[in-house]
């Protein structure tokens, strides 16, 4: 039997199979893992609650260039569907896209705060909902759906698991920059048409989020939508269901 | 002007918004920030490099409440669009019911096998793909997409936000589960109305991810699907552009 035109198919499924298709599978490289140190869990904690939605306490301090490496490499270090890495990273720093972006986004929150009742819409307007121009960087991070292939591991009954596998990249992001002294804030709030015409992202590439990223001395000891009373932190007891739906 | 009816406006617009609304607004939690000390920044990283998705390294050791609790505290600490905190969990350890889901994995399952060319499929069929059965607990994280009410702050321009704030949920869940020693693996490979039948969960409610979860001895030194050479490890470099698609 004739074997397959590896190049023609490696084309088709890109990244996600076939590059090793005829080496047996390596089955070695389990090490021993266990608990962190007590030290290294709180640490983790620690950037969990610590982590906050900022909108406005950014610096203007450059952010160095092995700093945003070591972000994004964590970011890149995330989960992903069939090991798809569907994600990219636009940077942007000039002053010009950012305003392009802050315009769009001006427009969809006048769009927004019309959409709230009366009283509600005048607190929503006091509301500072992004650090688009404030914060030193801003990063759009998008999900290519076409990375994988035709077929991805994984995906054949959720497409859209690439999707949450670029979450996942973002608050891998999200975690490391608080770690770092680095504050982020993801402003969802702007038609998709307007950021993709911006920021020139082809068709079959998804935005899933637009990030404002900067140095911050201060934040919110709580998330701020709480601090400020917007909303109230639900209870945990609440939202969680033993074996099936409902059953507590 | 008559005030507006509150309470049933609390009703419809749910936990989002106005249980405050004529408070003013707070803007004194604001706290000093800044990065964590070397130590813990290396725990953050850690955590990052070294979580895995688990298959088939989980012992059959229970999880104690309290760590159970941590983790799942940490998850309900993500982010979430309005603070909407979309997110429940469905903590299943009953044999009968992890079978069930078994049962429904192993149908997408073959279905999923068919979809690669012949040669692939050969190796997919070797892979294992879910812990179902060998994880002490699953935990099934769900988004209720009404949970907002009918209008979400950040979430009026992209209605998906909810279900990006329940990945985050996960993501935080993963990465404090593997400072606990605990591994995690998320089963995308399932029809969602086989799921949702087993699990009840009603229209409203999206599955997100469904995990397993346990403690592991062991852990891959890398992505199981780059150890067993069904992926490569993608160039970060490739993936970042500067101001806009395509422009390095």
């Amino acid at each position: 039997m004739p074997k397959p035109d590896l190049t023609a198919l490696l084309d088709k499924v890109r990244h996600t199979a076939g590059q090793y298709a005829e080496v047996p599978l390596a089955d070695n490289c389990l090490q021993p893992a266990g608990p962190f140190s007590e030290e290294e869990r709180a640490a983790v904690y620690r950037a969990v609650y610590a982590r906050r939605d900022v909108r406005n306490e950014f610096t203007s301090a450059p952010i160095p260039d092995e700093t945003l490496r070591r972000i994004l490499q964590a970011a890149h270090a995330a989960p992903s569907v069939g090991l798809m890495q569907p994600w990219n990273f636009l940077l942007i720093r000039s002053d010009e896209v950012r305003a392009e972006v802050h315009e769009a986004f001006s427009r969809a929150n006048d769009e927004a705060a019309q959409l709230f009742p009366d009283y509600m819409g005048h607190q929503y307007r006091k509301l500072k909902l992004e650090g688009i121009l404030k914060a030193p960087l801003n990063i759009c991070v998008t999900c290519d759906r076409k990375r994988g292939g035709d077929v991805v591991l994984g995906r054949t009954h959720n497409p859209d698991m690439d999707l949450y596998s670029t979450v996942c990249a973002v608050q891998n992001l999200w975690l490391t920059a608080r770690a770092e002294g680095i504050g982020v804030g993801w402003v969802s709030i702007y038609n998709d048409a307007d950021l993709r015409s911006i920021l020139r992202v082809p068709e079959g590439v998804e935005i899933v989020a637009y990030l404002c990223v900067g140095f911050v001395d201060k934040l919110y000891d709580r998330p701020e939508l709480e601090a400020k009373r917007w909303a109230k932190r639900l209870k945990l007891d609440d939202l969680i269901y033993k074996e099936r739906w409902n059953s507590a």
